[in-house]
């Protein structure tokens, strides 16, 4: 930080640092390790870059302590460094796979953190202890919610504190559709669900005569431990109240069972953290999101699992991954979902746009590289370990891809479905989002949105540009309140109750 | 009607009978009108059809009162009626617009039934009288809810017994999308609700930063009478719990206006009937399907209007609607959604089919007409006024038809927003759906399924395969109370509470 702490510069790596007001000429030039008495040479608009070290025309500019780009011209300290003077280089659009990866070093297993967590028959460990009610088609909607309500009202899960509580699972889709991705979408959604760490059991609810069936749910998918899962129609139970009273029965009868769970120490290991951002804003990049990706890293070095998604949002910076890709077949498959982006986009006359727009640029944001860092900036700068399908199941510890919208809702979901136990959302512009079964803790990019939006927001990343913390001291924050969180502290959007309308399986396909 | 009630000829202008279950060789062949004494000269499958008199070869085959195909061979009475003698004429695929149009014969003026609705100022007329939370996106769908479970728990609205309730609109989508058919189609719905005649008074939820948004809708549209608009967001609220509190406040605040609306005399043309089907059986295109078109021309007969929707379901039969077409242009505009759906599911990979499956085959349904007839049954018999875009606002009476998937809640949803005040729904296999602010009647094809699941169904059209009521008498039965249902009476649907999750926008191209 200078000295007026108008000028903020993201790590001791970087070249520039980025204006948080506007600037005027001649202002000091105080980063720590730049030039002393160094001066700004001309305006800097709020949003817009200023080195803060002379660099040689051909040399890499960093941000984020990464390139964003090349020297044009020499960049004298204090100049203004935007598209007149940094330019893309020719080959750093090359897909080289796996060329930036190298071993994450592990925290060493003696000193490895813990959390208090539900643990599960198949090796993994949940945050929440739930009852899931899982739709199969929208026509089950009303009802799952219906029987949620009344589980709720009958006070049945007050002897029974270890249960977390019963989440409805109800959707807009499941008929109408046709074979190809939207089903197989929808498929993992439902079964990612089911199957979830923070899911003690399931019942699926379905109408009886959709395309979505149970019984072929349970072919395709391995069932674990059948005893979790429970299943009836609205069809054969004759109608909306006895569908709730059988429902209601079936889960009375199912308590005895699932009594007794106990939060016990599980390695932050099993930690799965999705990594989300929605309503951002000049902030996001330079407050939130890295704060979010130092956590990111931390959780990795912890033996543990990030999920970073929203695949249009990285979109032609894909490369950055793809250099720090594991394995050639991880960088292919990373490469293989944009090419189906791009496709998909085409088709719909929609458009994947990998250049900054001139509302982009007005803000400062000089090439794609720097746009996407700053929301690549969630995933932290671990080897990317593995690509996974929309709400495909992770497999592997590290840092992951999973390719999703960039729509929170739709976004979320599939990351839940891939079996993440928690998920952090940075947002500037306030979002009003939540999640079940997994929560939702809420990152502030700013300070003013988080003193408006108090009760709705976390965490304030908003004092890495106005208080003094530091990117890493905001990631360390984040990762200690993700331990809370998952020993059971309750995050802002669980206290406002959200998750019940936040459940959007993705869509993609004709509705028929 | 035969003797045994195993064959049912549902119009006397047939020239076959159904078999409602097997009927053996040799059978008495006793339907009305029906040749003395004949008897069945091969064994009918349930489903499949009996010639009721002799066919000459090259001659018309009618059921539902219109051809279904034409004889190939000489049939005589008594013998099985399907693809081995009964075939669709080369000319019955061309498309010639408003051929078959004849101009409605209207009940007199002195003659004409009346409901008990509420009158709006722009003319239409509601059968419900509700306030309306519209959520602009996702992001306000928890929020819309809270905000109606405030309002109904404060009993602020118990002293306006005039008002029926508050409808919480909130859905999957509303940001990630691409200016396009689907952003096009979101924005009618939310406008078709907001100003729809069964709503008093509107409140618009926004999160704030989403693509759609409150000023460009009002721009965008007519506003009609600004004073039943009101619009907040999320974002300038402070958050969730001050955004409900605000609404709230609105909302107790304009309740002074809304209070003294009456039910009053309203003519049967104010009715604006939505036709649907979903969970379809056997006894669809033949009950209740009948039926339901049987009201339809009723309504039509008063001046009201009825709209036919479920595009993929007419698909291969259009001509037959076109050939009702009360213009060129309109014929015209449903021939220019059939290329629309074409493409688009050529785009996504999914299929319009326009030949009966081998399963519809097996089930007795010949050729695609038949098939798409039992469909188009419900849309009645008089001439194609207009044809809309999916939730597009109906401007004129009559029979018309608007584009929609099949799939029920988008389907309904697109109708409503067009400006239907009333839903019938037939369903063979059960459905559990319900609608706000437009009520939902359900239309049952069976008996079996009516007393099953009797808490759901409102009519039980099984009695035309059974009870010996015919297609005529359960149409006048459907429009008294379409009467009685638009003056007040509630419906099964209302009763049990649908319509909170049953609000489906239909989504087209990319979520971003
Ligand atoms: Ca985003
Ligand atoms: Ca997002
Ligand atoms: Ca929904
Ligand atoms: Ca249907
Ligand atoms: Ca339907």
């Amino acid at each position: 930080m200078d000295g007026d702490g108008a000028l903020l510069r993201l790590t001791p790596q970087d070249d520039v640092a980025v204006a948080l007001r506007r600037v005027a000429e001649g202002a000091g030039l105080a980063v720590a390790g730049g030039p002393q008495g160094a001066r700004v040479r001309e305006a800097i608009d709020s949003g817009h870059k200023v080195a803060v070290r002379d660099i040689a025309a051909g040399q890499p500019v960093r941000k984020f302590g990464q390139i964003i780009g090349w020297a044009t011209e020499a960049i004298p300290a204090g100049a203004h460094v935007h598209v007149h003077n940094c330019a893309m280089g020719a080959h750093e659009s090359a897909d080289a796979i796996g060329t930036d990866y190298r071993p994450t070093e592990m925290v060493p297993a003696a000193e490895r953190a813990q959390f208090l967590g539900f643990r599960r028959a198949d090796g993994r460990a949940g945050t929440r202890n739930m009852i899931a009610l899982c739709a199969t088609v929208n026509c089950a909607a009303t009802v799952v919610r219906y029987i949620a309500d009344a589980v709720e009202r009958s006070g049945m899960l007050d002897d029974y504190p270890e249960i977390d509580g019963i989440v409805a699972l109800g959707h807009d889709t499941g008929c109408g559709l046709t074979p190809g991705p939207g089903l197989e979408n929808l498929e993992r959604v439902l079964w990612g669900h089911a199957t979830h760490p923070n899911v003690c059991a399931a019942l699926f609810v379905g109408l009886g005569c959709e395309v979505m069936q149970i019984a072929r749910l349970a072919q395709k998918y391995e069932m674990g431990d059948r005893s979790r899962f429970h299943a009836l129609t609205i069809q054969e139970s004759g109608g909306t109240r006895r569908t709730v009273e059988a429902a209601v029965a079936r889960i009375r009868e199912m308590l005895p069972d699932l009594a007794g769970a106990q939060r016990q120490a599980v390695p932050a290991s099993e930690l799965v953290v999705a990594l989300q951002c929605g309503g951002s804003d000049g902030y996001s990049g330079i407050t939130a999101n890295p704060a979010l990706g130092r956590a990111a890293d931390l959780v990795v070095a912890q033996g543990g699992t990030a999920i970073l998604s929203e695949t249009p949002e990285i979109y032609g910076a894909e490369h950055l991954l793809v250099r720090r890709a594991a394995s050639e077949a991880v960088g292919r498959k990373l490469l293989d979902r944009i090419a189906w982006w791009e496709g998909y986009t085409a088709r719909n006359d929609a458009e994947m746009n990998n250049n900054p727009s001139p509302g982009n640029k007005a803000g400062g944001l000089t090439t794609i590289l720097e746009k996407s860092l700053g929301a690549a900036a969630k995933g932290g700068t671990t080897g990317l370990m593995d690509v996974l399908l929309y709400a495909e199941r992770v497999k592997s510890r590290g840092f992951v891809f999973m390719d999703s919208p960039g729509y929170d809702p739709a976004s979320v979901t599939g990351q839940i479905a891939a079996g993440a136990n928690i998920v952090c959302f940075t947002t500037g512009r306030g979002s009003a989002f939540g999640s079940r079964p997994a929560p939702t803790l809420k990152l502030a990019t700013n300070s003013a949105l988080f003193e408006k939006m108090r009760e709705d927001m976390d965490i304030d990343c908003g004092t890495i540009a106005t208080g003094g913390t530091t990117v890493a001291q905001k990631g360390a924050e984040i990762f200690a309140r993700i331990l809370e969180v998952a020993s059971g502290a309750e995050t802002k959007s669980e206290a406002l109750g959200y998750g019940g309308f936040e459940y959007v399986p993705w869509q993609i396909g004709a509705t028929m």
